[in-house]
């Protein structure tokens, strides 16, 4: 895309920098949002420095949040004695959205990838072992079920399992209103080997 | 989507309200933005502002750029007789990439819609008529093949054909590359209404 002006020139290149966002849309982003009322660009901007500058991490759970401790944690009704561990805000989201998961998370920021150099010290376990001191009955490990995912399951297990505290995986199988013909041979094998009797 | 932080949220919401974004790719950008190092984050708002507030209509031409004269219009090795008229500065964009069009432009800013509401007086039709005052040989209408740029393209022809200038309209078909099985039935037609001898 050629720009006869460096300043949109530079706000597209920002703009495609990220993820999800290829040169094509940057520019239609960029034009679009040089069209907007100055109040509301003056908006979106101070949302994007609000956001960075004022979200931290809750100091029990690492999730992302405005304050010291999440309001999850910091919910008295809530089962603090199950952790599930998650790979990021999303993922907790996500589950969170179900309505029906009662107890308490813990966010990694990431999963264990040795193809990218990310290892055990990059992730934030060695916090969720501090809190295993604690009382705690049962840590449901909700990584993705992928490699980097199912490593760092593994991992966890491992370094849990001596310490007699319950270590649970969520099951891997073929998704509720999925069409069999349409799934691939793993996720196939998967529910096969991880059958329940009914 | 759930949002544990009212700082997060509110950016995902100024960016859903972007074109092209949806939700849940919102979320998925306000998470990865707090990820970036501060200066990243800086640089982004800044930039969006930088280009509201510089970027502003050539005053020839009413393209985008930063001057009060876009590089083009300054451009004595062009030829300033012929004029290509577009809805947007990226479809003149498109154009300029195939760098064989040496005339000049003119940015309608929009297509006349009776559907939206845009008249001929909501796009710059009364500053490319006061251009034709000039010396110009030929218009080159280049607005989108669709009702609103067909109807933009005919109103328009019939507004300059009374003052002797030559009206011409970009060639509707096939795309080169194209396959006829994929390509609609009015493209088909077009194509064979507008047959050339080779």
């Amino acid at each position: 895309m050629e720009y006869f002006s460096g300043h949109l020139g530079k706000l597209a290149e920002e703009l495609a920098s990220l993820p999800g966002i290829g040169a094509k849309s940057a520019g239609r982003l960029a034009y679009h949002i040089i069209g907007l009322p100055e109040e509301k660009v003056q908006r979106l901007a101070n949302s994007i420095m609000a956001a960075k500058s004022n979200v931290k991490y809750c100091k029990e759970c690492f999730m992302l949040t405005d304050a010291e401790t999440c309001p999850i944690c910091k919910d008295a009704a809530r089962d603090h004695c199950t952790i599930m561990v998650v790979e990021n805000t999303r993922d907790l989201g996500a589950y969170e959205k179900t309505g029906k998961y009662h107890g308490v998370y813990h966010v990694l920021h990431g999963a264990i990838s040795p193809m990218l150099g990310i290892g055990p010290a990059d992730i934030k376990l060695k916090e969720l072992m501090e809190r295993l001191r604690g009382d705690v009955d049962e840590v449901i490990i909700a990584t993705n079920s992928s490699l980097e995912g199912e490593t760092t399951a593994m991992y966890i297990s491992k370094l849990i399992k001596p310490a007699g505290i319950k270590v649970s995986r969520i099951a891997s199988g073929v998704p509720v209103g999925g069409d069999l013909e349409y799934i691939d041979e793993v996720t196939l094998l998967r529910a096969l080997e991880g059958r329940v009797q009914i």
